[in-house]
């Protein structure tokens, strides 16, 4: 991948200024890559034919570095969001996609970053309807920020509300815990493990989809992971239901490669995030079948039932340990591994 | 405003964690500013009761200083995501909110950004109604970084697009230029003119709504002249519909403290942002009518009609001066004013 001919090599502030400079940018970059008639409306803004309701859901991605085993920020940035339209039960459409760019960044870089979400966008099935570029000093941002919306319409099978949550219910998990936390982390501190440690950044709304019809309202609820890992996910479940979690750490699934990195840095992985699987919790009755269901899916090969709701200590997550005691698990109070997404 | 009992006086890494300090600081500032039903729903997103087709536009906010004559960062992150939807024709109605904070941000500070994006979110109508906070290394950021997406629906009057413009419009703005800017680089630079400066940073979706109502199709466009002033919105206008702009110079309304800025600094108040006005392209048959009721209207006092569209020179925007010359008028090429919104 080469810069486009009336491009500089890197971005510079006056990219950012909106005047013909910014206009380039995005005519041979970003108009190029995401055409579609809504882009072409060329107004402030989109109008796209969603009925609603409608789920909207945003985030900023920070993560650092920008490239990194098994993804990059641009992918990064379409797969949270997406997911988290999922994750209320919503089917994600449209995305609307802020830059924050550091003057300097590569204009190479760049074109990566918006190739690698013209990709992930099409895998999602989402199309990038409007968009946002502003261009700071350098040393006043770090290479490239990103934000991401995303709206979409509630699944007509979904039924997601903690108050849902009842005993006897059971916890799953669609594939292997800390994967990437600790893929950024490897890069980031330039540590060598046996073999690479990828990042499990992917989108999660084809495998909602597909849960909500097969199995609609049995399932209770829909979490991924990210930031505070599944501790903070289940620590949340705890409080905001007030019911008691029960954990059995030897359940959970994890690559014996995280597993080891985590144990060398004293990470616990139940904290660490992640980018790629999500957390259910679905009526114990058919959990089995749902759990069947995940493993026999491409984004749920390696899930798991790691827990259940318990009338005991509600509001509390309990571990039971491999050796068989029991811990009550806190949510993360602070910082872990700052800028991970 | 001092900070609330259970926070430190500054933003630390471990706010942005998702952890306990993450929720401390949601619970505390944000949760309680904003309180409505669809923040409460805790899913990662919201689903709010929109009917289709829906409107979208997104904006991050980079303005420094955040804090400045006439507004604050949080105020432009309210007001320029509502303004570019009510642009598009919509009439918006719920915010997304993305903070990239810099480590080391007052809590105070922040507080009264959280406080002044509530009351500009009151006062133009729209609540927000999902969020996600981020906090990125001291010398990484620059003090707070805003990222806005606004939806909505579309106007039912609401005849807007680039095609509709026809020979005969009238071009009308719907107060003095170059406000905003001028604020922004008076602060910056410590000048003091002789009497302060203010930014023009308003909502303007009540202003459209109505002309909208009153008027309906005979408006063709509206745009708001920001990042590239007015010259930049007329210049979109003469490429994207392929006609003759005509402005008279003489004609442009501007503070008189503002105009003697600009020349003091040589800068062409053309060019220069601006965050609480607008231009609405009309027919010329009912211009006048138009002109009369923005003059009338609480948010376009200072409205003039300030050129037409003319059969000449497709494509290109000429500037009739006040000396009876004309001269071609082009878009900013790079950057004027960095980080001006």
């Amino acid at each position: 991948m080469s810069p486009k001919p009336n491009l500089p090599d890197s971005i510079q502030l006056a990219h950012g200024s909106g005047g013909l400079m910014t206009r380039e940018l995005l005519d041979e970059i970003v108009f190029t890559t995401f055409k579609n008639p809504y882009l072409e409306q060329k107004h402030d803004g989109a109008i796209v034919p969603l009925t609603g309701p409608v789920v909207i859901s945003t985030d900023s991605f920070v993560v650092s570095p920008i490239f990194f085993r098994g993804g990059d920020i641009g992918e990064l940035a379409v797969n949270g969001t997406v997911n988290d339209v999922a994750m209320c039960g919503g089917i994600p459409r449209y995305l609307s996609l802020g830059f924050i760019i550091e003057e300097g960044l590569l204009t190479t870089d760049f074109l990566k970053i918006v190739e690698s979400i013209k990709r992930a966008a099409d895998a999602a099935g989402v199309q990038v309807v409007t968009g946002d570029t502003k261009v700071v000093e350098s040393g006043k941002g770090d290479k490239i920020f990103i934000n991401t919306t995303g709206i979409g319409s509630p699944h007509p099978n979904g039924q997601i509300a903690m108050e849902r949550i009842a005993e006897g219910d059971q916890i799953l998990v669609s594939g292997p815990i800390a994967a990437h936390g600790m893929a950024i982390l490897s890069e980031r501190e330039g540590l060598e493990f046996e073999s690479e440690i990828q990042s499990d950044t992917t989108n999660l709304n084809h495998l909602v989809d597909d849960l909500l019809k097969a199995f609609g309202g049995a399932i209770h609820l829909f979490r991924d992971p990210t930031r505070g890992g599944v501790s903070g996910v289940c620590s949340e479940i705890a409080q905001d239901s007030g019911r008691g979690v029960l954990l059995r750490e030897t359940d959970f699934p994890i690559h014996h490669q995280v597993a080891a990195a985590c144990e060398i840095l004293g990470l616990d992985p139940l904290y660490v995030a992640n980018e790629g699987i999500l957390c259910a919790v679905v009526d114990g009755a058919v959990a089995p079948e749902v759990l069947a269901f995940m493993q026999a899916h491409p984004k749920g090969s390696g899930s798991a039932c790691i827990g259940s709701i318990v009338p005991d200590h509600p509001g509390k997550v309990v571990m039971e340990s491999s050796i068989g005691g029991k811990r009550i698990v806190t949510p993360l109070i602070g910082e872990q591994l700052p800028r991970i997404c």
